[in-house]
């Protein structure tokens, strides 16, 4: 799925920032292709970019408004029908997250029909993958796993590839999720992949590259995680990674919409290394990402020190304290450094 | 989704048995639905049930044809459309497992709608799933699991069934696989169903049931396949079975359809508890089911007496020697026996 910049984010008229997520996303790491944002009344979230009309934004250069908020449900309301319809008629595509189809509102899907734009729904998949064969393919790979979801491996694999890109390496970004994918302009969503084809769609996402390349490879939901453990060692096997970062958050007690535990660092780690290697032996850990946002200072530098001590590998807050310990620990990793 | 026996059993033209096996899968499980076969020149697969024209089998009363065959990638050949639509011409429903839709080949659907005759296409689930919450339900239940694909998991748990109802206890199979499905009328193919949503429709397909009632659940893939590990992991913890089995094809070497060799049972045995034990922290290995067909019988009795030893629980062919011994472990497992 290829989506087209710049684009204008529209946020709707969600009641806060949350809500927005996507959209702040999307912002935070291509300010460069978010020309301005479209925003209802009474809309509480704010990307700190440019209000445009729709005609202002088509003026500018926009190719593609992107849904970037979202309501409970994920359900589309109705009267942000208009507003994409306008879009549409104006010739920009137009990409949400949505669980409802663009196409199966019938005033969208004649639009598009008029306009020739196209319509994105980053959460369904129509692309044929082939199933996953496990073979090892060259170039270099991370992902980011979680303790679990929500935990920080968007971020920190985002963080990865601005900090390798800054030094001059070979890395790319590998988009598993809808904010991702708007971020990176391609990708998969690959929770609403097949279940045959997780494996497969991953090994899509991340090819045979160059020996000295990276693939910096979006985690999703957890090994741990009830709900959705099967998409996270399908996107593991289909990875292959040479390297893996745990992400944790150290203030949460059960796993997100269930009643079960948080596994530990270690468990992750073991668990991790005992799927992984079936189709790369030399897995390893390389790192531990946390967010430590609900802790001062003092005391998340006190947690990650203890964790580094404890796992043998750097740890970090990507968000606090960056991730230079992390890639400086990559530095060597691949022959062509 | 209702399926009108009786079937005529398409095998196509492949290769051999194992291409076969959905078809074969019905014949030895429902063998008063399967009128006949029709197989295409070349055929290396036999059902052991009379060949019949469609003709032939419409004047017998036939009412599905079942294509009961696959080919590498689950793609329909294309020589094999001529025949669904002459089914189809005479009147026929048309049930397939391919992972193309039927009524996505124009000539098939232009049939369809001439007819009036119904496709069934099992492999897509139009059904929409919660995602999986990983609370314990009441009930039993036990998941064949495997060391490869194709290695007895649907055999197993139908052998299963069969011995506990003789038994008079209160046991369902549950299907999770298209050939399941066939069988038994309802299920879900479960590697279908969108990757969000795996463990999710497996609670859908064994919900709470009396303490005492047992489902046979169905297994697919292996935890150690490449391709549909992520599957395997979705249903056992969906499952959350109290007792496993797990399912060996000792003269195999490499899985299928990749270059990997097989898991140890003991590795399979460790895994499945370890990842187990996350929805269900009473699981247990409580039997070996090995398919012995390229065994002697005095080897394949040496073979299941050490694994039975090397692992403190029945083995067995559930083909060759049945399941009493399987059953036999499982009495008094729960309260109501």
């Amino acid at each position: 799925m290829i989506i087209d910049p710049p684009y204008l984010i529209f946020l709707g008229d969600v009641p806060d920032a949350l809500a927005a997520k996507t959209g702040l996303g999307i912002v935070d790491w291509r300010p460069d292709w978010c020309i301005g944002q479209l925003r209802l009344p009474g809309c509480q979230a704010d990307a700190g970019i440019p209000d445009l009309s729709i005609a202002e934004a088509k003026s500018r250069g926009v190719k593609t408004m992107v849904v970037g908020a979202v309501n409970a449900g994920g359900v589309l309301p109705p009267h942000w029908i208009s507003p994409i319809v306008e879009a549409l008629d104006a010739g920009l595509d137009v990409a949400t997250g949505l669980h409802v189809r663009l196409s199966s509102v019938p005033e969208i899907a004649e639009a598009a029909a008029r306009s020739g734009a196209r319509l994105h729904d980053v959460r369904f998949s129509d692309q044929r993958f082939a199933t996953g064969k496990g073979t090892r393919r060259p170039g270099l790979r991370l992902l980011t796993v979680g303790t679990d979801c929500s935990a920080g491996k968007k971020y920190t694999a985002l963080a990865l590839e601005r900090e390798m890109r800054a030094r001059g390496w070979d890395a790319d970004f590998r988009a598993t999720g809808q904010t991702g994918v708007f971020i990176s302009g391609r990708g998969v969503s690959i929770d609403a992949v097949v279940a045959d084809f997780i494996s497969g769609a991953v090994e899509w996402i991340c090819p045979a590259a160059d020996p000295g390349h990276w693939d910096l490879i979006e985690g999703q939901g957890s090994l741990f995680h009830p709900s959705f453990a099967g998409v996270s060692l399908g996107l593991l096997h289909g990875a292959q990674p040479d390297a893996f970062v745990v992400c944790h958050e150290p203030t949460r007690t059960t796993m997100r919409g269930v009643s079960h535990p948080l596994p530990s660092i270690q468990e992750v780690i073991d668990l991790t290394i005992a799927c992984g290697r079936l189709t790369n032996p030399a897995i390893k850990c390389t790192g531990i990402a946390v967010n430590t946002q609900k802790l001062n200072e003092s005391d998340a530098r006190v947690l990650l020190d203890g964790y580094a001590a404890d796992f043998g590998v750097p740890a970090t807050d990507p968000i606090r304290f960056g991730v230079t310990n992390l890639v400086d620990r990559l530095e060597g990793f691949g022959q062509n450094r």
